[in-house]
């Protein structure tokens, strides 16, 4: 809340100065701020005045503000600045980050745009390119501090002054070979606690962990978290060091992630963009295939209850109790579904805990669905029964709905587990598997189960 | 999976060698390997082959790899090792690392765990333990690197070089004066491109980001997010530097927070451990109280059918379309009130835009209904009343139906949109108005909004 205020504050002071010409104190302004600020306050201002303030900034600030900004707010900038200020922006943007913005830009732009970076920039931005969305090579930056074994401490921090202002990370450094095998990896701290003429070789960590370009970019983050790593090295098929994902990338992607794993769980498509950001129709695009999806499915379940329709017009009091038994499967069993599914996306859960997955869930249903029912029986008994007193309640009903809530739960808890484990290992993505689809299928079997307790046990609707 | 696979190899290899009594072969194996997957072995084994292994570990892996074992493993071995091993694991420990594991620990042990650190750090984790739960002061460390504003480069070097190996991070210096008030930042990256002579007042960052003790731990993680930093400086209320966070707490703070709001959204009242960790009976605790007041709730729904039992019985087909309805109704709130929630806790929507939203969500809502309602209601002519000759469906009772669709999918986008928004305007957490407390509320709008329609529409019911 404070920093919106603040933002709003600044952004009047801006707009202030802008009416009275006084381009230089608005200069002044931008120029104490972060970058990721800049963009915020960028962001709401007309295309031209933006023009203007982003034409003020220091060449660093002006690309690490670029950066920062939405893909359509980059899109018309490009579009208005001159080829020289293109080049000064992307001069100064990490190899990773020029990747992303070409990659939301439309194809006329991107030839614009590869036509003002150095031939060894263009190169390096096409093999990223190539690699697949969401693989780790597709999140990895090819500038980063490589030294060689015999280098002495000396050696290397003259090679991280000389080469080390343009990347984006020098804090992690990895020793290669001549063709750029990785033989280990060191860090700035360990080579200001060793002396000027120790060997690098000597003391640098040889169990390097990495990972491969084509691995996915969530497995990366997760090592990256795992390892509490700054950088995590990234080599190719003939496990050459090609590039390194840096910690801040890995951040972005486990938010991602999260999001779209939000999406998923709870029937939606994947959006890319932020809600406010996002219009109408992509919203609408993004929720309707569920929406129909689970429609069309629980008509299934209203054809169950037309099935059953006889018995319902000798008791009706029974159609009362439908909700309650659906919405309790169907919460039950989202439960344990988004459990598992968030369990196995942080990889506390795989495949092999199945059984101990199952044995577990079946035993809380177990004890979940006793304790509902027990206050299920007791609230039907005073409040429906003796208070209201409907007559069509007997010690029979009571029970016949109570022994369902403990045997849907139970249900509800064995598919909610199920199902995403199952899809994993047979190679789709668990989320989908999640509360509403869940519910569907445990909404049919409740129901099934009811009318099925209820014929058995209540005399005159065998 | 690979990851799984090398573990169960290392295993059987550790096993086999413990059975020859290779001692030194184990502590080969150990000692090559990152602590992070030491603690996954250790994990594996019992108790005293544990301590046994544990032992063989340098001082510096033992610290390490203790910090990365489960609350109750720690515990256990904490009960087993001398006060001599028990000292040389909390020299080595970050005073945050310390502060997470005493936190956990029961009172006896606290004691012990104090008694066997130096007077200097039991002052630091006391007063660290005081900062409440879930702030900035909690997660961060009193250990960092801090420079004078007159020194030179050189002098911060060698301040590094002899101060540096006990923090945290080194890379991120701050510059503060007598009173510990913080001037400015630096980077390890800047020093190393400044000629050794520079003084640091002249490059440092005077416009320092930093959160107070008492902030929100998961704003600071956001912070540090959003402006890609390494570690932020933390302040206490005389605007004092007493500590910085570092990105990989900040890291697990996020997901740590995202577990959090998934289970929230789902139901779930929120718990600590891991899945396999987490006992039947705990689960069964953070399940129950949701379930339990859901399905109170529902009954209510339950009532309103029960009002509508005469009309039921006229035209027991409705009964059939209770369960689609009240589903799709469901799965368009939660769509809104999950989509909303998570763009409030990426900040990326705020209660100034409460208007946009439910302008945007209403909008979304007339279009999903009335494509839902399309399907549906060719569905029901084609399928329910020309294949299946159901006589009770009029072209009066489809529409019924089709237009209960169209408004209760606005109604469930318009409530499930509002509700997280006002919960967080008012103090409350938004993640609980999620889908299943939304799909109660819409459930019992959309029957009353169905038998309103039938009733008023469809002649006999009225």
């Amino acid at each position: 809340m404070e920093m919106t205020e603040l933002r709003e504050e600044l952004i009047e002071s801006i707009e202030a100065h802008y009416e009275k010409r006084e381009l230089s104190e608005i200069k002044l302004i931008l120029s104490e701020l972060n970058p990721a600020d800049i963009a915020e306050i960028l962001e709401d201002f007309p295309d031209n005045q933006r023009l203007l303030f982003f034409r003020l900034l220091s060449k660093e600030d002006a690309a690490d503000t670029f950066v920062e900004l939405d893909p359509d707010i980059q899109e018309s900038l490009i579009h208005k600045i001159s080829d020289t200020e293109l080049r000064e922006v992307l001069d100064e943007l990490y190899i990773d980050d020029a990747v992303d913005i070409i990659e939301e830009m439309p194809a006329t732009l991107v030839k614009r745009i590869l036509k003002n970076t150095d031939s060894e920039t263009r190169r390096s931005i096409n093999a990223l390119l190539k690699y697949p969305d969401d693989s780790a090579g597709s999140i990895m930056t090819p500038e980063f501090v490589d030294l060689k074994k015999g280098m002495t401490v000396e050696d290397a921090f003259k090679r991280i002054r000389r080469t080390g202002v343009d990347k984006e990370t020098i804090y992690t450094c990895y020793v290669t070979d001549e063709s750029r095998h990785l033989l280990g990896v060191t860090t700035v701290k360990e080579l200001l606690i060793h002396d000027y003429d120790d060997i690098i070789e000597d003391f640098m960590e040889t169990n390097v962990i990495y990972v491969n370009t084509l691995d996915d970019q969530e497995l990366a983050a997760q090592q990256l978290q795992k390892y509490d790593f700054l950088a995590l090295p990234v080599v190719d098929m003939e496990e050459r060091l090609v590039g390194i994902i840096t910690v801040d990338d890995a951040f972005d992607v486990i938010q991602e992630e999260n999001t779209e794993d939000i999406q998923k769980m709870n029937a939606m498509l994947p959006t890319e963009k932020t809600y406010l950001k996002t219009s109408v129709f992509e919203t609408w695009k993004s929720r309707f295939p569920w929406l129909l999806l689970l429609m069309v499915s629980a008509t299934f379940t209203g054809s169950i209850i037309t099935g059953f329709e006889e018995k319902l017009k000798a008791l009706t009091i029974l159609t009362a109790f439908i909700p309650m038994l659906m919405d309790t499967g169907g919460n039950s069993g989202g439960q344990a579904s988004v459990t598992i599914i968030r369990a196995m996306s942080l990889g506390e859960v795989g495949f092999r805990d199945y059984f101990r997955v199952i044995w577990k869930e079946i035993r809380v249903g177990f004890y979940c669905g006793l304790s509902l029912a027990a206050v299920n029986f007791i609230k039907i008994w005073v409040v429906d029964k003796t208070l209201f007193k409907n007559d069509e309640i007997t010690l029979l009903v009571d029970l016949a709905i109570c022994l369902t809530l403990v045997i849907e739960i139970v249900f509800a808890k064995f598919i909610g587990c199920s199902l995403p484990m199952l899809a994993k290992k047979i190679g789709f993505d668990p989320a989908v598997m999640s509360s509403p689809f869940i519910t569907t299928i445990v909404d049919a079997i409740s129901l099934l189960v009811f009318f099925g307790i209820s014929s058995a046990v209540i005399p005159g609707l065998s």
